[in-house]
């Protein structure tokens, strides 16, 4: 007896999040499930009584097409954390009592490693209840610093966008006949992948970056700027990435740097800027060249219209992994990507108990990264795949069409 | 006899700025011109002798539909001024010895008001030399703020580039259940046409942007804020677009009302940054809402990949319309865009005096921007044609692949 499901979104959105809600809404159809209800905001909304009838909202073909290109979370996400079971049952106990009352048989909830660690204590709280609700995790993070699965739905879009930014931004670059630099802040506070990904912009037809500085390596400040002074001779226009998150040996982030600088706001606080900000202002100040910083924020992580197809196709591959898994009686598991083959590439789904994903963090391996401020080859060759191809979006009066919740 | 022609790029680089390049380079090969030479860096390049055959680096007609989708200025660019004739004649005997040497008879330039005003002196000088070489301007600009025009290339591409991302940035803003302000800076020093293309993001799919702050209209501050804690109880996301070159009533830019390093270009504009954070900064602490500033920055005038079709067509026109012109003896002219139908869209390109455009700036009407900080239906049926449709972009390995200037 399958009877009912519920799923939903927690942590910070990707381009293809929704594309693992389609997963999960379209398999668990298929598959006999009665309803298939979308808890808003995550457990947090659930908490509240907050949940749909997705089949109210997700009504044709159409509408499964357009929220795979639908950036967000469709249905809304949250940042919160259950308490351990041990300081409070009573959440528990409220959780359950609803998901009975709505006679759900399987709980889906798509998300990171602060997601996934609802699914491991649900599971844990279900085996001390003898409940026999099925709870399993669909991974997706931009970050890709999931442990146990080869990366995670959401990076290879921000990758892509990433890259395809950087090619554009370092065209840009060159267009006047004196130096000019430009610094590019990247999303990543502990995990260098997305920052990685700059270096897939260096081809046939582009100069790529220059420097590229992941927070798996103390930053120093003085090193970067004689490599800069180093370059800034041979090179007309420099172009490097650094991660949001880059920290400097004493463990301060680089933009906590800044009150070297005086930097105090309207309001009289030090403005603590951005590091690429940061590192922007020494260059102009100390170097003389003309520097500008530039973040790509938010956008890297909701640019639906420019994902990659692969990314998309394995989005709604977890989804639908994650169904199979609960209707064949798994619970406490999250759904992981396994690559069996770099060259071609091919990757297949699996399942892996939750107490070894959730709460962990995978970084780039220190291996990958040289010594002269660049990846090595691995690294792209690990990234490439998964920036492939295309899902074009549905243009309407000339902008790229999403599927919209209303309530 | 039609000879040799030149052809240059400068001022701030477009999406399309290297389509126009492709309407001049193959209308005048087209129309029997024998060598047709790119300049390197504008006017600033050629007093240098920097030059180049363009036919030996496009020479495919992959060549051109690759240029088509290449942001930035494939010849490069150059922010140069002419002295005035009268201050120093050297500048242009030496620019006309040149092209007398090259056997040039028409020379076009593509560029936005500033380089208007090199076609200006060059074919004013040529009067007065008696020269028979043909100049003509070819507009470029994503501001938008060409007098003459109805519109310039450039700023259709960088009009669905803000939308689309507006729309991103909207859905995005709505994930979590909380209070959260975003403000988004748009380019436009003085003119709002960039920042007024915001507004086209609402939709049937989309809430809309807010607010949007033109540089037309003084910046109330206290105003703004008052705005912000109105909505703040209504609505869980505001998204606000300001243009970068809002200005109080004493006529300081807003980000000026912070501490904050200021740059200066050649041609004595102050580079603008920084208002949208001031005013994050500004709610954050006194309304202790989170609110987050994003700028669009570069992005918004080399994101190809997104180019509108309509934007580049008509840029590849008005670069043919210019040889056109030249090869029928017009001199001291720019091309113009002239719409003669609204629904259905339809424009055809015009020459107008280049006295009449060199130097003067185009803002959006005043009746254009209505008095509850938003853009009436007339400014958006004005750009709404200009973002329609795509030029695919060429994917190579999983990126938009462009022509480049290997020397």
């Amino acid at each position: 007896m399958i009877g009912n499901v519920i799923v939903g979104q927690s942590g910070g959105p990707t381009a293809v999040i929704n594309s693992s809600l389609v997963g999960v809404y379209k398999t668990a159809k298929d598959r006999g499930a009665t309803k298939i209800y979308g808890m808003l905001h995550g457990v947090k909304g659930l908490l509240d009584g907050q949940y749909i009838d997705l089949s109210e909202h997700i009504k044709t073909n159409l509408d499964i097409d357009l929220l795979k290109r639908t950036p967000s979370s469709f249905l809304g996400s949250c940042r919160y954390k259950l308490p351990e079971i041990c300081d409070n049952r009573k959440v528990y106990e409220k959780i359950f009592k609803l998901l009975e009352e709505l006679e759900i048989s399987a709980f889906f909830y798509i998300g990171g490693n602060d997601s996934m660690d609802t699914i491991k204590k649900l599971s844990d709280f279900a085996i001390l209840i003898n409940s026999d609700i099925k709870f399993i995790g669909v991974p997706k993070t931009i970050d890709n610093d999931l442990v146990a699965t080869d990366h995670t739905p959401g990076y290879g879009s921000a990758a892509k966008y990433i890259a395809s930014s950087m090619k554009e931004i370092i065209r840009d670059g060159l267009v006047y006949d004196y130096p000019t630099i430009t610094i590019v802040e990247i999303m990543g506070r502990n995990a260098g992948w997305l920052t990685a990904a700059a270096a897939l912009a260096k081809g046939e037809d582009c100069e790529g970056v220059d420097m590229l500085y992941l927070p798996e390596i103390p930053f120093d400040v003085d090193k970067f700027m004689n490599k800069v002074k180093n370059i800034v001779n041979s090179k007309r226009s420099i172009v490097i990435a650094i991660s949001e998150g880059i920290k400097v040996a004493d463990g301060r982030y680089v933009f906590e740097l800044t009150n070297h600088l005086e930097f105090v706001d309207a309001f009289g606080h030090k403005q603590l800027q951005g590091s690429a900000q940061f590192l922007a202002d020494k260059i102009s100040s100390e170097i003389g060249i003309k520097t500008r910083a530039l973040e790509l924020s938010t956008l890297q992580r909701c640019a639906s219209h420019l994902a990659s197809r692969v990314d998309i196709t394995e989005a709604y591959q977890v989804g639908g992994a994650a169904v199979k898994a609960a209707f064949e009686g798994e619970t406490g598991k999250v759904v992981v990507l396994k690559r069996i083959s770099d060259d071609p590439y091919i990757c297949i789904t699996d399942v892996q108990d939750v107490h070894k994903i959730a709460n962990f963090e995978k970084k780039v391996p220190l291996e990958w990264i040289t010594d002269d401020d660049y990846v090595t080859n691995d690294l792209i060759n690990y990234i490439n795949p998964l920036i492939q191809a295309e899902l074009t979006p549905i243009m309407v009066d000339g902008l790229p069409q999403h599927l919209r919740l209303v309530l």
